[in-house]
């Protein structure tokens, strides 16, 4: 849990740049909603050659999957779902 | 199955209109890849309000609880995972 708050949020994308990857085909912003495998998300490719791992999104949703990734809408790195618990919330504070 | 075919595409939606409703908050094109909760799919609310029923995608996938939506994203109305049964192929023949 300490070496959690060392992780870096992912790469900015988006309009803007109001949004962080989620995978590699996904970018999302609480303001935004969620691209996924549009020319917003080309960008997020790019993090397969960082060298350190990256998070994106606080609070867990899905099962424990995923995170809130916008307004009503929880992402893994492999998919979004409409998810109630993900409404309203400062879901990055 | 008969009666599938008389199910009419959901409304059309994002860039130059060539994407398709997948459900109120997602709207997917294989050349364009899926929005979800963007600007791009407030149209898709419109849906709702149409009194017959619509279908968009042909081919399933994700244990049939969706259709392939865009290259390698298989979508649900209600979220959207990768899904390499939906790569490359003719997905709206």
């Amino acid at each position: 849990a300490v070496l959690d708050m060392d992780i870096r949020k992912c790469m900015p994308c988006g309009p803007r740049n109001k949004g962080h990857c989620f995978g590699p085909n996904i970018c999302c912003g609480e303001e935004l909603g969620c691209y996924f495998g549009t020319s917003e998300t080309l960008r997020c490719q790019e993090e397969n050659f960082l060298p350190t791992p990256c998070e994106s999104g606080r609070k867990p949703c899905g099962n424990n999957e995923g995170s809130c990734a916008a307004s009503g809408i929880c992402c893994s790195n492999e998919g979004c779902m409409v998810d109630s618990s993900c409404d309203q919330e400062v879901m990055f504070p």
